[in-house]
């Protein structure tokens, strides 16, 4: 019966998304997968845009659906992609987040050390592939770009792939920022193909320079808005300090065994790609362990602990500046002997309340990825060579600051 | 200061929120209410509709502005409103909600037995108005129904208040239900009132038309969604699985002090009008200490609770029918026993994973509230009697459905 | 080169509409086709809503750009449409309004008399296909029901066409009336074919719903409202009093020769399917012939023609009532009368200014069309025969009321 | 009676206007102000963008809202603004665009030459000013720059006026162009008034950012895409053909004696402002007038008229070609001798259908008005002097192109 593979999902941005083949349906339907529900894809940006609640799975599936429409607008251009190839990746970018811990922006070097989100996506997708019988082998080779046609990958994971089209998209459209839509949909309509390169028309060349500067004010307005990343490090030096206090054997408990696994056992992450039973305990960590767990650390008898616990929680957060250059040592040295007097504590322990960092604006490295413009006359250029002087610039433009926090005066 | 005392909220539905007076800009970030961002303004419904992850904190954020617009749009109309009373009446709008604890449709009556949200909110803004000095008079006034404007009321609890017609509008939102979109701005265009009472006038008849037909899909397609009740319903065995096993003596942990206070304390809820500590808890509870709970509850050795709380998590769900009469009780008798026989529990046991009951669409109910219309000739009518037949059969029409929830067969 | 052939049109309302077939883009770019851009698809809707002022092109595209989902749909549930025949329905839908002329609601029985638009649509149709070498021939036979499979038809013009779903969807959009919403892209995701016939799911059903009662709301708040009732009808006495002038010889010249070709020559229409230059000439009208003209007639002698030529382009309209039952005789005589003294006019000429008759909301009528819903347990329903009292109510509510249009007192 | 004087607008793209006090609705109700109704906002752009219909009178209701946000908005912040000037500087804005003519961007130095749109408007203003016994004193003042109080005279006319901010959402919503998306709800929150000027809050420069860039992609996009530019110099040609067709004493007639007017009586328009019946007959002036007569032209027997006014309307337009340098005079040449054979017409005749010039992005003229910044510290900065590569960059790069007109090859 054709119809019982086929859902059709609301979505507020797009309308619908469609899923019509048993194989995507039943990677959604996984336990794996559903977990992404239990994921904000924007970690703390709902505390200052409260529409921000959306999901990873949400995420997900939007990257997914525009995946489509890349597919059958190369098709309409005499691109060839083969049906095991779009079923590929389609599987390739549903499951490109799979990998995503809760708060992982933060908490990949505290909670699962030293290894990378895309490492446990790829060990996912292979567990996934046993559990469906290698029906998933065309799309982890897609995703690891070991597959001949190379723009599947780049659909995948480049500079203008899927995955940047919709949380870009999704994320302006949660968090009411209207002024971080992009034109996705000229962009996928401009897409082409050369010598198996992803590329795009010259004349999108527009919708590339809005892409760059939407995507630049998203970073500095919303990713980086100050007290986003107050509420990341604070989050951050909470976890940090229960490590500490678990070192000197203090008693520190999680509301939850797997929490309590991967906090008290070093070495478990590092274990996780050779022992798939802590794989699987990974995949049922979420926000719920993790904010469960600070939650009731409230009322823990260590000070330092349980007042960053409560300022999390009740949206006191520390202070944050940020400013083009490092922040001035001594400066920072007073600060932190004015909290250990504020507070009575020692200066090391101050050092959970007052403390410098660099914030990154990852839009674009020229280094790293490219965006190729097919010109009418069929050369083609890296965006970098482009001459146009706005895109040089925002390619160019400032992509760190430094950030102190601090406990607010007189609190 | 004046800016000081101004914050502004983006709002994907809005535009912008606009809180403008110190009391609003206290009461926002009072922990109390900080805590309705860790609640789910649709509990279940993100199953089906993946984008409706919106908390009670922004809905009650979009009701406080729309009822900002509505106080404009009155006194230009020459109806007089008072500073004090513009404040009273924005406090409590925003505060009519605080008293929901996580899940409150499904687990008013388990979690918290007996005591009605609606009390708790006036428990609360009573705790509030100590902490805040007696500032919050007016606004409970209102809330109460204790003020001789009576529209003040109205435009906080009735059939056209704000609070219906933000959630309406933003449930819509964030589902992608476009069919549930309201002319909320039209309907507060046509607000008026008459010897203190608030009502509409006549040309907002289409408006008020299409508001109760959309109220009526969206209790059909989205509240009462067959996924989203059997969900709720599955929480609602899970928390009674977890009680009766307490009384049995078992050990059944929760993973907050908090939500183990009133799971294992049956006489906690009742006392909590009389205890501040005991509000004080509830106000601790949210979404994180029930499904936190439930996630460790997949690993309890009762097979009921942990097989009905894997489902939940892993939305491996019941299976619901609707229908217009009650169920055969033989049928479900059979269901029952089979069952039973399939997971090798009792036939007592069984009816947690076998049950009916009534889903209710409580659109309008005309021996309640009512929506006044004012004609052009200066004749008021209540809804109920205007000679409009698609009106009228829209309030008769059918408001409630039998279910069954039971599990699939063969798994 | 496959690039050429294709063409990429930004719409507001569904983001992009793409051309991709040399017969679509040749019509598209023929000077009948072009026409449409200078007829307003709304005509004096914009007098209340300033938003619409979309063309009937536009409309047609947005139409086209449906059908294109509607057959991609299909497909997908294995319902067979071979690529000439989804060339020809979107030919058909392309065309389906070609033969309207300006404000053809209004002028269909004034200007061009006794020629109905969907006649002069196949008129320019074969004419047309004689152009294009026949390729026009399958789009054709769709268009007029003489196609075996009969949902072809049923998509061009049938209760669900892609014609109501474009057009509810679009002047809902541009006249900012936000409760004419519908779900059509649920309703398209639902439509099913059965024995060659169209219908929709059962669970469409509460769009369904919803679709009648937008519609319904968009006809009386925005085609029949009454500013737009009286500018249609100003607009048919202004012509009904130029055709009069002429018949008594006197001088009434309009801006355009083909408008005057129409207005003098009273066989002019009927000959239109026999003489391919007059078919030629009606292709030439447009609303610039037709306001053009009453612009100038604003200083024509005759004082009937020249008060309501100003008054429409001024915008200063005859008022208008409307009741459930025809107005009193005596009552609309003596209006006539105080006309007839007020502005020194015959009694006869007064009644320009002081006229009845009826708008008629022709929703849906259940001996012509019908909509067939398909039950999961695969039985087939006219919508008539559902039980769903809202729908039945909608079906048979008020389709018809009264109307006077008068000068306002005192003016 | 308070709601007499009270009317409510649907727009789609604010959702309401409301228009509540009986000067502004007597200014609207005039037939000058009906008039905009006849004019389209965006000229020939619907060639391209078949949504971009919307009328100037659309548009100046739009920036007349925003004005009214605006003034809430600075009130709130302490600013004052008397009940006179709020009425003054809405009444400017209503009529800030009452001046212009049809397609007055192409045609100002065509039809009317040498009379700027301004002028004209102020005429205009003068003019109801008498009608309405001096009403319109303040807004006249203000429009004009003669109010002490600058930044009300700069809310309607500079780099941040209500004009811009209107007509740049406006025309990318009806184009449907998404990245042409500014935040205007958040620019306007922003504004700030320090020592009687207009100025922004530091923390709205990733808006002004984006707002700088999304105008410059609506220039060259829309307002200066290759089609639309070719149609506005096409309408030039024509109505300079007609004029030296009528300067040789041929018959050149027009559809509307006001436009016979000024196209016959070269020394009409400078007495305009000298002659209030001059100025009545270009009130009566609209986009029917010329388009009406240039439908007519297609048969007029000169064949340079014809052949460009058929092209026009049928939208066969001429090919443009966009360069960084002047077009080389040799090339320009040889084009214009093909096409004198082609179409068997003399060299200086094929002037008209191949020509240069150039087109001009507007954006922001660095010496003429200016934003200004204010930061944190109490300092203001114009934004030229911002330290933002970005902005720099937008407000220097590229504002000239060079183009030429020509016929398509083999046509």
């Amino acid at each position: 019966m054709a119809l019982l593979s086929r859902k059709i999902i609301n979505d507020p941005v797009y309308g619908f998304i469609t899923l019509d083949h048993p194989l995507l349906l039943n990677i959604v339907a996984h336990p794996y997968y559903q977990r992404l529900r239990r994921i904000n894809q924007m970690a703390f940006a709902h505390l200052v845009y409260p529409g921000a609640v959306h999901t990873r799975l949400h995420h997900s599936l939007g990257a997914y659906h525009l995946m489509g429409d890349a597919v059958t607008d190369l098709r309409r251009k005499g691109i060839e992609i083969s049906e095991e190839e779009e079923l590929g990746v389609k599987v390739a970018i549903l499951l490109h987040d799979i990998g995503h811990g809760p708060y992982s922006h933060a908490l990949e070097n505290v909670v699962i050390r030293g290894v990378h989100h895309e490492t446990l996506s790829l060990l996912i997708m292979k567990e996934l592939n046993k559990e469906f019988g290698g029906q998933l082998e065309t799309g982890i080779r897609i995703f690891t770009n070991d597959y001949p046609k190379r723009f599947l990958h780049q659909l995948v994971s480049g500079q203008l792939d899927m995955d940047r089209l919709d949380y870009l998209t999704r994320d302006s459209f949660f968090t009411g920022v209207s002024e971080g839509v992009i034109g996705y949909d000229r962009i996928l309509k401009m897409l082409a193909v050369v010598d198996g390169e992803l590329m795009v028309e010259e004349k999108a060349i527009y919708s590339i320079e809005k892409f760059l500067v939407a995507r630049r004010l998203m970073y500095w307005q919303v990713y980086l808005h100050k007290t986003v990343v107050s509420a990341e490090k604070m989050l951050v030096r909470i976890l940090e300090r229960a490590r500490e206090l678990i070192g000197r054997g203090m008693e520190v408990s999680c509301c939850s065994p797997v929490l309590d696994f991967f906090l008290h056992d070093v070495t478990a992450a590092s274990a996780i790609s050779s022992n798939s039973s802590n794989l699987d305990k990974f995949c049922r960590l979420d926000d719920f362990d993790v904010m469960g767990t600070i939650k009731n650390w409230i009322f823990h008898p260590d000070m330092v602990l349980s007042e960053l616990s409560r300022g999390l929680i009740d949206r006191k957060l520390l202070k944050v500046k940020f400013q083009a250059t490092p922040f001035d040592m001594a400066y920072v040295e007073g600060l932190k002997e004015k909290t250990s007097r504020q507070l009575g504590i020692t200066k090391e322990e101050a050092g959970y309340f007052v403390f410098t960092g660099e914030a990154v604006n990852t839009t674009y490295n020229p280094a790293d990825e490219k965006i190729r413009i097919l010109f009418r006359d069929g050369s083609i250029k890296d965006i970098s060579q482009v001459d146009n002087a706005l895109i040089q610039q925002t390619l160019a433009s400032t992509v760190k600051k430094f950030y102190i926090c601090h406990l607010s005066t007189g609190s």
